[in-house]
């Protein structure tokens, strides 16, 4: 496919280590319910399935936010269940919850069942993936993503979210034969999933361990680094990959070395010990608690400030925060943000 | 007071990192749901508060585990909110829920109304303290409670549990003097409680951070650490005192430096690499994964293998889960749990 030259590589420099003039930013669910704009858009579209499935919906809401910000990357507009969703567990958003599945995977019988989908059933996010680079016409890389096999399996198993995984650790610790097989199965179809994402125009793809953080260490490494690891041996590695496990900070060295290119890192994890705990060996993308966000400008200034001191003038560096934003997070906030990542980062660089 | 000669001390020596015949265990929330005997008390007190305010009730419960299980320590049965309710904010459990305040602390003019509780107030405690440590004759040593200054105050600001503490975060970036203003009133108030359970006979304290954790690295050490240090540093040092962060692993280091005798890990933090970390300044407490009781005899004495292995032969460790044991926990499993801690750590011991 033929797209237009990248006119900011701040992101993707940043990715791979090297020198940039600013450091970049982007922000998880940026494109969300905190933009009107969206609302309206999600209003028009009926529901969020009916937002994520439909290409031009997709694209319109992925291209909001950089409308409103100088963003340095875009993010394709899905979900993290689209995959278990392909392999026939009838995903559904009722409103005002969390994701839900109609069939769970709860016995030996359910984990014979599944299957590496067929791809064209996800056809409409690689679709989406292509039209929006168009649309971006090379203002800012797009970001692919897929959720982890881990946290796939947790969904499957748990049927919705959960306060405590009693489900799903369940099965790991009673029966981690059927865990395993699981897994494998996630990660084989995660990996065909993002490749067929690089193959319709993503520019990086960003695997969301959102509930690693939930495993005895042991466990984390064995049901989900190992898998995600599994994924990343798989991948077409033209593009940079991220790694993001929430609440992963004691595994970062772990992490580092799965063969991800950049990790992500949540907010209770300091970026200069984490810089020094991975050395030149991945970019980190981190690491603002949403909440800050609600502080007003002045906080915002300062605490974004902070993680950039933190980490401070070398390269590898993507800013983002270290969890999804906020749905009640005010614009303003985010304008004041991003601001500040820009001005203050060319600042340090010209002070090193 | 004159109680009766202490018949086993292991708990207390392991505080203390001196040698023991056996790991020492108990676990948080061992008198609890999980157990048809609590339900049966509880049902009688007609509701959780029923149950804490009522010296009988508390007794009872507090001993029920003990009946079951050769548990080397009690734990007052008590809430962690108790003191502001003392406050006046009003603490109430509706059936199925958590705990929620029907005065929570949204602005300045509540801020301006909180005091340090008279401690006539939380009297029922205290007697509690006494009633247990009576009943329990010498059998183990009784450990007192309360919440941290920083967990009380997301409960006293967000007024019931929360998933994102946008509510509490909001004033600490926003209006920070309010949230210390909060802080310091909390923590004189938990020194002065726990200081009047060592005085009714309480043999040690532990202070439960349970929401530490979900600050940003920065904020923890401003906003948590140095306000459970403040009531560390005004506690009568007469019994160990333990501090348990959920979440903390990452601050480690600080918090062993905070003045805690024993500090408490969940199931995400390896025992071996913390060990190193704090060397032989503290006593370490955990840190079994509570879902790990689901998987069937098998797997809960391997899994409690691995804690203690991780460990190592040496002083200094109080084997407890990583968190409140969950209330569907099959009971039969808890006696393979103290079972096989103690028989392994015996084991250990005799190859050392």
């Amino acid at each position: 496919m033929n797209f237009a030259p990248l006119q900011n590589d701040a992101f993707l420099r940043a990715c791979r280590r090297e020198h940039t003039a600013h450091t970049p930013v982007w922000l998880m669910r940026q494109a969300g319910r905190y933009l009107p704009e969206y609302c309206a858009t999600r209003a028009r579209a009926g529901s969020f399935m009916g937002l994520a499935t439909n290409v031009n919906f997709a694209t319109e809401v992925t291209l909001q936010p950089l409308e409103r910000y100088p963003l340095d990357a875009a993010i394709l507009f899905s979900d993290i269940l689209t995959v278990p969703d392909a392999m026939g567990l009838g995903l559904s958003f009722a409103q005002g919850e969390g994701p839900r599945f109609a069939s769970p995977v709860r016995d030996e019988a359910a984990v014979n069942r599944l299957a590496v989908p067929d791809l064209d059933k996800l056809r409409y996010v690689f679709d989406a993936v292509t039209s929006i680079r168009r649309a971006l016409n090379g203002r800012v890389p797009l970001i692919g993503f897929s959720g982890s096999p881990w946290t796939l399996a947790c969904y499957m198993v748990e049927g919705a979210g959960s306060d405590d995984y009693r489900l799903v650790k369940s099965m790991l610790y009673a029966r981690p034969d059927l865990m395993h097989r699981i897994l494998a199965i996630n990660a084989d179809a995660v990996a065909a999933y993002l490749n067929a994402q690089i193959d319709a125009g993503a520019q990086a793809v960003m695997v969301f361990d959102s509930w690693g953080g939930v495993l005895a260490d042991g466990a984390f490494q064995d049901f989900s680094l190992a898998y995600t690891q599994r994924v990343l041996d798989k991948l077409k590695r033209t593009v940079p990959a991220i790694v993001f496990t929430k609440g992963g900070g004691a595994w970062l060295e772990d992490i580092a070395a799965s063969g991800a290119d950049v990790v992500g890192l949540d907010w209770t994890v300091n970026l200069r010990r984490a810089r020094e705990r991975v050395r030149d060996r991945v970019a980190l993308q981190g690491n603002l608690d949403p909440m800050v966000l609600f502080g007003g400008e002045a906080a915002v200034r300062a605490e974004a400030r902070r993680v950039l001191d933190d980490f401070g003038a070398g390269p590898g560096h993507v800013f983002n925060l270290g969890h999804g934003i906020n749905q009640h997070t005010p614009p303003e906030a985010v304008t004041a943000l991003v601001d500040e990542v820009h001005r203050h980062s060319r600042a340090l660089r010209a002070v090193k």
